[in-house]
């Protein structure tokens, strides 16, 4: 690889944060300063100082729903910041915690049609609030089991007393040494099946963050296998196929050992336990495409996993908080979560704010015992957060109207330019403020450059610096499909950026038609 | 358990945000609702309206060594906010980020006296930060691994075409079958070896987070065992036993199989490959009780781990940015990290900032190809973090200078208080502004309600509460000792502030001493 700290002359000290990125991105030109952000656009300055406006699409992964440096929300930072926020109060009362907590409420209770009250558990990235689910859901797993461990015990002190004559001992040898030995090996056999790692579920695709636990929910190989060995694993099923999906619980089943008497003879008999933690799932999945999930398919699913007692995590980090053109892109689909988690836009585009929604019904308060995070339930991101939730909500919701108004307006701009290069654009999909537009297969393209990005996987990438220099679009492709582009921007995105952005990606997909890798690399 | 909801009739909706832990904050008389902060202070309204200050001994856990709500730092994020700094700019050219790697590295340079880089990998938490270091290092040994893999495969075909008999198989069976059977034999030997989780090691007594990869190398059973199914293990050790490390890192032993050709014969032999991800240690252990690591134990571990080739991971999450006296605790101690870890105080007591420091001998670049975050590495905690380490370095260190004399200052105090009631308080602890006050166990109190609340692990947070509502003094125990007070106030802490921690410590120890639970209790 070519030292990065060659490619940048100008500095006068190597590059130490993520220097390979750096000079990745500078050779695809993406290697721009951005000096300031306002609505839906960022700037840098170019080489002669004048600032350069780029129309930026990428939102921060979907972070800027109410745009960058929303008017609001930098006033009411600024205020709590002169007010003297108590940002630093943990193990104190946080009312705004529980406000926040509330009004989220009160928005799925009204999307879903319920009542039903889900606590809330804070954290500081959506990596973090998708890791508070798991262990929350596997804690829930564990006590479980050790409430099934505990009966067994019961139930083996309670068999061993009746001296009854041992029968068949399957799966367990023959109890030559009598009822005690017979109750040791079951002990043993259990300890084992007890600690059997967890197995979470997801549909293939998905995207769930990069923390330890949470990348192995992630099905990119590229960034999970390096770190397999780490952490439980997931089992990546196709959503549509519920028999599939059915046959891969059915593998994983678990049970302990138990002693029954039946006919006055001792037999060895087996207890059903929990070995799926959870199904984890976006309602829209976004690095994988941005591809919306089949509404039946989740009903049929949802069936499954509520008779298998399997609870589902909706991961709502990226489609949530209004982009969909519901705060709650869920609600679509008409699957309410088990635990619903939230992130990205909920900061506001300034605060790192992130919060775990889990459901009355299965909630065990003894985790708050066990989890905690200095940083997470703060007043200053937990306070945006909570005046994001009432910009979204304002005018009756004008943001979700305005997230399904616009995003049908983007969403039919690429649709026509699909219409019109079917042979270059294979389909468009989203909802609302959350579309991608996906490429045919380019590693035929008569160009060199074309397809061997295309091989490498990169070539998303390679059109990103092309809509940035010539167009001043800021466009990214998905992380994990990186031929299909993404477009994430804010509800306040005009019917003029949306028709610059037509404009830019038709020169794109005519360059890419015309096999022009040259004017692609600039 | 109580419900909660009716220890609090007066709020008008149920407590949905850790309601468990609200109630029983609430129990306690902890359940206070602070509406500003500043500089060593908190505030909160009573019943009549009136403010009331609370000298704040906990500091965000060590989140604010420059106080909270710092002048400089608050301005300083106003004028950020004012400029409409670019905070969501993934994937483009972050400056800053280069900016305060650098400022870190200088700083260590210095401490350390050495000229080698660190790289910087941005995170949003500690617990995150060091999960992107055990993420790395493992990382790391998965690539080392292949490499050795690749090497056995090269010479299985090199030795398979000698064409020479087969000797002595173990630890594989015979091969009736030929050289084919045996190289297949010890293909899917490696596979398993090659797949087997890694190994943590850390001293008993770590706490490193609870995410689901760091809570396990978190050494409290109560936070790690109800999820030691989701994620590879860490063995603890006592730090002071060299010996003991030594077997237990011996215990860990990993190999591959390999064939060599020795006197014409084929026979199997072992090939080792790296079991032990890393060890990770806090320089001073904090949620243990404030443990200061022994210089020569550490000096000791590190030959040992050096000769092995396991990397350490160094959590100055809590007692970096100058708590110790000097920015890096560890320097104290002569130990510098493979890999450093900082948060908590790196975001000024405003914004959540986390960064991994990976020394240049160690870093794999690739790594930033498969790790990322949406929030991290953004213009507002990075540019915050480096404003924090200006005004660390400002005046030629001025702040380690005052850690370091108001922390003696106040570890005088706690120690006079040790010497004059030495049946009630058994040890203090710490180094610079980070200092515990140990009491001697207390379940044998003639007050049942002290060894009722001994006996139950919390006694810390019944004084606590006494502390807070007698002296308006907060001071919180450790997570994992909760005999143990911490104390990690702000540079600026003062003579008096000192001298009223000690007015308010010296009146509970006295109302210890006399089994006075009903006092405590209020």
């Amino acid at each position: 690889m070519m030292n990065p700290t060659m490619m940048n002359p100008v500095a006068d000290k190597p590059e130490l944060a993520e220097p390979h990125i750096g000079g990745w991105l500078a050779s695809l030109g993406l290697g721009v300063e951005y000096t300031r952000s306002a609505g839906n656009s960022l700037y840098y300055r170019d080489a002669e100082g004048a600032e350069v406006e780029v129309l930026d699409l990428v939102g921060g992964y979907g972070s800027t729903i109410l745009g960058h440096n929303n008017p609001d929300i930098v006033d009411y930072a600024k205020s709590l910041l002169d007010g003297g926020t108590p940002v630093h109060a943990q193990f104190s009362k946080h009312p705004y915690a529980n406000d926040l907590a509330w009004k989220l409420n009160t928005i799925l209770h009204r999307e879903f049609g319920v009542t039903e009250h889900y606590s809330a558990v804070f954290a500081n990235s959506g990596a973090e609030a998708n890791e508070v689910a798991i262990k929350h859901a596997e804690m829930d797993r564990v006590l479980k089991i050790g409430a099934a461990l505990a009966a067994v015990e019961a139930n083996l002190d309670a068999v061993a007393a009746t001296g009854a004559a041992i029968g068949a001992t399957a799966p367990l040898p023959a109890a030559a040494g009598g009822i005690d030995e017979l109750v040791a090996a079951v002990r043993a056999a259990n300890a084992e099946r007890a600690a059997t790692p967890p197995v979470y579920l997801a549909p293939e695709g998905s995207f769930h963050g990069k923390l330890a636990a949470s990348v192995q929910l992630t099905h990119n190989p590229g960034y999970r296998t390096p770190f397999s060995a780490m952490a439980a694993q997931a089992r990546f099923v196709p959503l549509e196929r519920t028999d599939v999906i059915a046959k891969t619980i059915e593998a994983e089943r678990k049970t302990l050992l138990d002693l029954a008497v039946d006919g006055g003879v001792v037999h060895v008999v087996e207890r059903p336990i929990p070995a799926v933690s959870a199904f984890i799932l976006e309602p829209i999945q976004g690095e994988a495409g941005i591809r919306v999930l089949d509404r039946d398919a989740v009903a049929r699913l949802r069936d499954l996993l509520d008779a298998e007692d399997i609870p589902v995590i909706v991961d709502e980090v990226q489609s949530g908080m209004g982009r969909s053109g519901a705060f709650f892109a869920s609600s679509h689909l008409g699957v309410r979560g088990d635990y619903i988690t939230l992130a990205k836009s909920l900061g506001g585009g300034i605060a790192k704010a992130a919060i775990t929604l889990i459901r009355a019904s299965r909630y065990r308060d003894d985790f708050e015992l066990v989890h905690s995070s200095t940083y997470a339930k703060d007043s200053f991101s937990t306070q945006i957060a909570i005046r994001v939730v009432e910009l979204l909500e304002a005018d009756g919701g004008e943001a979700y109207r305005l997230a399904t108004r616009q995003g049908e307006k983007l969403l039919a701009a690429l649709r026509s330019l699909r219409d019109e290069f079917s042979d270059v654009v294979k389909e468009v999909r989203g909802k609302g403020l959350m579309a991608g537009l996906e490429f045919h297969d380019l590693t035929g393209s008569g160009s060199e450059v074309i397809s061997e990005q295309a091989a490498g996987g990169l070539i998303g990438y390679l059109f990103s610096g092309y809509l940035l220099r010539e167009h001043n679009l800021r466009v990214f492709p998905t992380a994990s499909a990186t031929n299909t582009l993404r477009f994430e921007p804010s509800i306040h995105i005009t019917d003029e950026e949306i028709a610059r952005t037509a404009t830019g990606l038709r020169a794109l997909i005519e360059v890419v038609r015309a096999e022009d890798g040259k004017t692609l690399l600039g």
